[in-house]
């Protein structure tokens, strides 16, 4: 099966991007040990001060939704709702067909 | 300094997408040891039978550009080039700020 990349993007109330980005750090030292996790990096990108970007990479699509069960995940998904300026956008899903780095 | 992301996105001809995804992967393999390569895969999306995604993580930004003189890449370059339906987008550039798997 191929891996499993979700590109996802999440914007912050005016004010906020620092407190969601502490927060989804937090998520990523979570879920790094987590079952098929490859990559849970943060960004974010010179030209949006709101925004904070999680790129994920994952051994199927199953196991990034197993994630969430992890101890935990929906603690921070909780913590980091009221922070979101709107509900999140639905993430870009690529399927891996090769390359280098995981 | 942090590590650098690009998510890029390369639309080919129709009837092209596996010939221009090859040649990406060979970009893949040529860049896997280039100095401060931590990620370069390859990627497609369901609903989209025409693009070729590319997500790369490298050390800096300058490490990514001097990925372009690594031996091979820019021929590659050139043969990717007319599978193009039309110039290249710029990618989305983030900064790492933290995260797992690099």
């Amino acid at each position: 099966m191929n891996q499993y990349l979700l590109n996802g993007k999440l914007t912050a109330k005016p004010g906020h991007q620092d407190a969601l980005a502490a927060i989804l750090l937090q998520a990523s030292h979570l879920v790094a040990t987590a079952k098929g996790c490859r990559l849970y990096v943060i960004g974010t990108d010179k030209a949006d001060s709101h925004s904070v970007y999680v790129t994920e990479i994952w051994d199927s699509k199953e196991d990034h939704d197993q994630s969430l069960n992890v101890e935990g995940v929906r603690e921070l998904i909780m913590k980091a709702m009221p922070l979101l300026d709107g509900p999140p956008a639905k993430g870009q899903e690529l399927e891996i067909i090769g390359g280098a780095g995981v």
